[in-house]
């Protein structure tokens, strides 16, 4: 994509105040994903800050890790992994439970999906307290890989999720002090 | 991408026994995403396909959906509207219940994403018993859209899913008779 078809990212993401409880502002991505050169803009910048970081595959988070995942791996021409919520992936899987910041959640990962030695980036919508994005590099971990890089399209900068992650590189396009 | 690269889609579907309970064969496609050439080819097989029948938008179904539709509507440049399950839309929804395969779920749709009297193209991993398929047609068709067709990376024909779709046409690139 050329510059002059950029969109500027940040003003396809819509506030939602008082969602999902009263006093959060929620970070409505819809209209970017209902603007074609608003996702070629995204997919066109992580495609750019992950090269760097030379993984050998992408990780996305389900569900809205999914939407960006998929078009940066094609992009870059990378093996798309998913991690998903409980009793969705059919084979024997690593699994992790972890605190989220409305509740508890855990999440699976085909165990033999990580090539033990290799890099992987891994891509989810928001870095909000960081809690899933540590809890899937542990699960990379465990199973022997190594994280190359944490990418977002929105960090909450005020929530500090970035301290939970380590020396890990944070790839975030967005960031809201 | 070129004949030469594309691979046979199906071979990147990997059967697996009694999942999600005994006697359901489960069509894992974990291969097919892990294979950068595999997901290539299933989006330009989609695009292919869907561009004859002039969607304005691509509409996927959390969240399997989300891994075929965004890159989909990347390649033809469309906007994508996603279909969600309860909770997570911020915004106001239409709403559906239904029947599915392994029990009940419900779907939400931003309210506001369906232009009346447009075309869209709904995408999904697997086209089963129909219910999740009939749903989202019911709920663009609600808000006054008109669904143009209905796509599918998997049809499983013996479950008879496709007599729920009315004359909608549907284009499915794998199907289990």
């Amino acid at each position: 994509m050329s510059a002059n078809s950029a969109v500027v990212i940040r003003s396809l993401i819509r506030d939602v105040p008082d969602f999902p409880k009263p006093g959060v502002v929620f970070k409505d991505i819809t209209p970017l994903l209902a603007h074609p050169a608003g996702l070629s803009t995204v997919t066109a910048a992580f495609a750019a800050r992950l090269r760097a970081h030379a993984p050998e595959a992408i990780v996305a988070v389900e569900s809205r890790g999914f939407l960006f995942g998929a078009p940066l791996a094609a992009a870059l021409g990378l093996p798309l992994i998913i991690v998903r919520k409980p009793g969705k992936l059919p084979r024997a899987t690593e699994s992790i439970s972890f605190a989220l910041e409305y509740g508890t959640d855990s999440l699976h990962l085909h165990a033999d999906a990580i090539r033990p030695g290799g890099r992987y980036a891994i891509i989810d919508d928001v870095l909000a307290t960081g809690g899933t994005a540590e809890a899937v590099a542990a699960l990379i971990t465990r199973l022997g890989g190594t994280v190359a890089a944490q990418a977002f399209l929105i960090e909450l900068g005020f929530l500090g999720g970035r301290s939970r992650l380590g020396a890990v590189p944070v790839e975030s396009l967005e960031i809201y002090a």
